[in-house]
């Protein structure tokens, strides 16, 4: 997991977006809890709200519309996922979310999951582009200049 | 992520425990290729698999059935995937496993998705014992009995 | 599948709650559409919000506190849903419901779904009480209550 | 609902086809059984096997190699389930099917869910030929000749 470098901060202060969820009971298990692999979908419905918010809606980055060049998808090439407290049915969830570590083919974005101010879990997903067919080529330019904007945070990169 | 230690090997060889499943249709995504999301619940299969071939199924686990102690369930802790290469619909999918890094509370597990012998993905997940109320518990002796038996493999931890 | 009787209407105004929901890329599937089987974890979701609005939580439901009685779980008894055209990764859903065909011992729920006034699917789920050990058991009269007011809807029961 | 006519029976013998597979804990909710949702890609995953099983094997079918003709999707146009008796985590499933209703456009299959003999489920779905674009277009012939093959069955379409 060499890629892997973001520590995740418990402080929602220190990331750059927030968007709420409400857990589902389709997403519990026989634990009672919210099962540990309904966290992957949070993450990225976070991402994808987030994309929007700053202007880059990940329907157009797909397709190549508008501006911001040509059409990439952003694979997932790493998770990890830190279970503090367990999540329940109904649950608010807020999603902090930041982006970190970008390099020419690379991104990270660390997460933190809040209830109430609860931490309930912190994670960390590695992504880079990929063409129409799969294959791997270059960020496009606005996501570092995504990063630039929110490199002030405290998250460590 | 301080717990998440081990370092998983890219041999078969170095496993303990091979489970076969097949990808599903439902778990492709628009991308044409499984969701990332979708191998935690490959992982999860593969635990289960392991656990009823060293006699220890986990629903006897569960409800503290046979002679193996009390009841306990295996929260995630942490979960960590690294997706070195897509896996498609159909694909029949090696999942391999050894358990390691066992102390009083929790125990880790290394994995190896090969698709013919095709490198596809690298996991390790940390858990820990809870009792029916959740609560955090010490693990049943058995669980480091089998962690005995495996470490002799390449796999460091 | 004897019991499902309900007929979903095409109007939404036909129907006693919307709401809104986005679906998600995991729940897409290679065909580059949404996942047939995403669509029942959507109107669960109406469900619960249903629910919420009308006084009727379900996690207070399920535990039995307030005052609405003893604790119930809505064990679905049958699910149908008619694909009528496909929902697209991030398209904003309208759920419309309505309650009907109350019985001693069950209740049905018709769902239209839209996006942007278009039909894309209609639904019909049957519901039964259980007691917390799966039992079945009486609805809570408010279950009829509910229906008695929404019935003056154009929906055929 | 207007074209889901079959009548799926309760008597395995009256089906063409059965796959076994095994419950996966992930597919467990809050009420301890299997979500009523987990229930659709066990039956996708049966016609999958069905489809190999006859020599049509579904990821030839999608990109037209073989002989079979045109590559063609088969698309869901309507799903309804019947819960009779609930699942459990690791429940060793017999998910039986048998193709009906073939028209010029659209095939039903039946479904009969069963864990030890014992009846847990039953379902039906209706299927339409999409070629890539998503556009529905004729079925191959070698469905209806499959249909052929089984009507004499008992099932009633």
């Amino acid at each position: 997991m060499t890629r892997l470098s973001l520590q995740p901060s418990r402080h929602p202060a220190d990331y750059a977006f927030t968007h709420r969820l409400r857990t589902r009971f389709a997403e519990t298990d026989a634990m009672g809890i919210i099962h540990h692999a309904a966290y992957l979908p949070y993450l990225e419905e976070a991402r994808v709200e987030y994309l929007r918010a700053i202007g880059y809606p990940y329907d157009a980055v797909r397709d190549g519309s508008g501006t911001q060049g040509d059409a990439v998808e952003f694979a997932v090439l790493e998770a990890s996922v830190h279970y503090r407290r367990a999540l329940r049915f109904d649950d608010e969830v807020q999603v902090h979310l930041v982006v970190g570590a970008v390099t020419r083919a690379t991104f990270q974005i660390a997460y933190l999951l809040t209830v109430d101010g609860d931490v309930r879990a912190t994670a960390v997903t590695v992504h880079g582009a990929v063409d129409r067919t799969g294959r791997p080529t270059r960020l496009p330019p606005w996501v570092r200049d995504v990063h630039a904007g929110a490199s002030d945070t405290g998250v460590d990169s």
